[in-house]
């Protein structure tokens, strides 16, 4: 939908993700390091959190791909227009084929999660996949558009390939925290560049429109993408530091001498990483 | 052969290896977990397998090339044609170079599993370099037709490109299954488009003809090879399915109660996996 | 700033942290193999070391934004020009945006060496993502300028992206002294460049100006960034060279017989590298 | 120097670099497998071996940029002329550039396996950086030719780049004989694709002219550096073969017993890779 819902529908999904492994992913690491803390049942949990994000990845895949289809100017899933002999809505037909893989993604998740015959290293290679598939359909997506528009959209390509790219590097390294960490701060520039495209080429309360070719508003908004992913940053680094600082707390209430020990070994561990 | 033909036949190839693969490769990974069911002989066996598959390889290259040089209007192995001072059928002599290097591919295929001299990874090193030959001559070929039909091709690049990629990863990471079937679902894809490529651009049974320079056209083929590539990755998750069903079915019968003890030991190391 | 200063001043920056760490790095190899000689307190010296080598970035990046935001033709933090209608000074605003986040890269790396729950390559990621949104930036900054001008600045893309790459790496091959070295020469690379630059666009002293519009200019140009790499690559090996004699010779004075035998077992392990 | 021998000059270099390569590594690999064949002396033996070949490479730079210099119409260390107001002779400038970085690498492959205190790697990077360089004033160096002449130049790339991401590789996969391989016919390839590009652009003999503007030219030469390239591999896989046949006769001849059984060891080894 090429209107302001059209961009805040995505936007809101990869922020919720977003956000979310900013949570879960420092979760995990702070539990790698104090296995005292997230202890029995953690396994299973941590399974059942997985099947949970699936299903969820799924649903929203779901939510987007009806939207696209149904609302009032869409396709209403027929693909081509035999009186006026040529295709339908191609726009919303594009959109729904990117929300169909990160749909493919959400069954792969469940599926790798809930059965034990399939490698596990599969749900990262589909998560690859769908998010290359968003960026290929992008870049053919915009072309012949207003100047403004396209570099607004070509600019999002810079987070969907680099995030293409971790992901797959996620099939070999798998549990890198580092990977994870930056994959995250790309879901979340992706989710708030999906917004401020919508405050820009359709602004809401009908605000002053942007001059689509002035150079001076290229420069801007590059720049601007630049500071989304300054904020994209601080937010996972304050949600590590506080997920961090509560499982720290939690641990020192259960076993206050245990840790100490546990401390210290590790200290030295890390001190040896850096020589 | 700028005909229909002579897109369906490489794409026949290209499907009967894919849909090989995506039942050899889950056959393997299956054995690999379960070595009882897959026992004596089987070593034997996989060799004998792989040196079938370089030497289909090689007679498909073989066909193609045949086939490319000795159609009515081929070059039968003519390359400069002396009376009108140029080169002779440049496209066919293509073709025929694209289909050269697989036809080395599988010769090489041959020599590593009969031999015990050669590194087994040069298969994969040559593997790549005959996908690569294939991507860069095509990017060359279609300079200055319609564009419908650079687009058409050009979007076969990125399944080349990823193929080579993939398997030139697979020299370093030999056994990996989850390039394996990447690459299976790739060379479907590949297939399956070149049988797309020929009914687009050469309608047989004389179907209307595509307008080669409708913009629409071109959004729609670009989303309809997404769905290509859905379609493949549906192809090998069956495959995948159906065949680890059956290994577990033979598994079952064999020794009911060993495999129980198996089971549960190696649900411990991917759980371990995922921590 | 468009201007002399305004290219010597990062050029500087990089000049002498491309210095420091063709010191640093080849300083560290050498204690990796003689431990004896950086002996007790160095672990804590080390990390004290990277403290600082933090906090100069940091104090680097926030001299460049204030320079660039309060020069007397600078923007003074105003962002847009509401009389003008116009974005103000956006050419200052990218720079200081390049400065942030290495500002960003300079203080992550302090938090990673004071505390310890962070993981430490976050410290390469981040001075990867600020090399990278540097070469970013600049991309679409040269937009539309003279011909010279764009070449000489798109050059300098060359040891940007190369470095981004290569602090990437980092990311995983952590403590890799070529990887390390590769750095150097191209952070000095980018130093020399940089006051390159400032002498060919705005000749300081009223010196001849360049022909922007001559195509062999061009061609020297690119011929020259070469010879700065020369350069660069020299001092990196000069460096070296003096270092490890330095630490050589410290050595034979410490333990004279002990480092005799070390140096033979030392010699056996790298000749069995090279078979 | 742009005539026919300043391009067969440094295709002979390639040539026999690439043709000598490709009878050491595969000696090197099968020394590797039979440790009592390549017996004592070896180690010091194959240390002057690289220590020759680096002085060799060294020597065929300084060849190189004196030619280039030297030559009756070459620059003669000149790189301004004054009277005329402009750069003078920046081709033979820019080939002498590329020629000074191989030097640079051969001086750093004599230096590092003469004396102990350099990383064994950073010969491959550095020669990695050799090649990447005459890649990169390549691309720039054929700005405005006719179009034959750009194509032609420009396909060298393909086989430079590749050479130069295989020698990065190989700083982190030191020894891999495939990767070796690779490398040798990728420099074969150079090697006579600058002899066929001197013949095209400059027919010795008087021979006819190439019409640079002709579309087929250009399809028949990118198909031509293809088959370059098959008997570059053809080359490999030859000398590949006569040196293994060469070492196992040997072998046969001093231990018939003993190898009887390494022989069967190993082929268990191999065999368990494959599955």
């Amino acid at each position: 939908m090429a209107n302001f819902k059209g961009h805040a529908l995505p936007g809101s999904f990869f922020l919720i993700f977003g956000f979310w492994w900013s949570v879960k992913y420092p979760f995990k690491h702070a539990c790698r390091k104090n296995r005292k803390v997230c202890s029995s049942g953690s396994k299973v949990g941590l399974q059942r959190m997985e099947i949970i994000e699936g299903a969820t990845k799924a649903a929203f895949a779901l939510i987007g791909m009806i939207a696209e289809q149904f609302v009032p100017d869409g396709p209403h899933l027929r693909l081509y227009n035999y009186e006026e002999k040529q295709w339908s809505h191609l726009m919303n037909w594009q959109h729904s084929t990117m929300y169909l893989f990160y749909g493919i993604s959400g069954i792969v998740d469940i599926i790798t999660h809930t059965t034990k015959v399939v490698p596990v290293a599969i749900d990262r290679l589909m998560l690859s996949i769908a998010v290359f598939i968003e960026g290929f359909l992008f870049y053919y997506h915009v072309h012949g558009r207003a100047m403004l528009d396209v570099h607004i959209h070509l600019l999002l390509l810079v987070a969907v390939f680099a995030g293409a790219l971790c992901v797959f590097l996620e099939v070999f390294h798998r549990g890198n925290i580092i990977l994870e960490l930056f994959r995250t701060s790309l879901c979340i520039l992706q989710g708030s560049w999906f917004w401020q495209i919508g405050f820009v080429l359709y602004p809401p309360g009908g605000g002053p429109e942007w001059n689509q070719m002035d150079h001076n508003n290229m420069l801007f908004i590059t720049m601007c993408y630049c500071w989304h992913y300054a904020f994209a940053l601080l937010i996972v680094a304050i949600n590590y530091g506080i997920i961090t600082w509560l499982v720290q707390i939690k641990m020192k209430k259960v076993e206050p001498i245990q840790m100490g020990l546990l401390k210290s070994r590790e200290r030295e561990e890390e001190s040896e990483d850096e020589i």
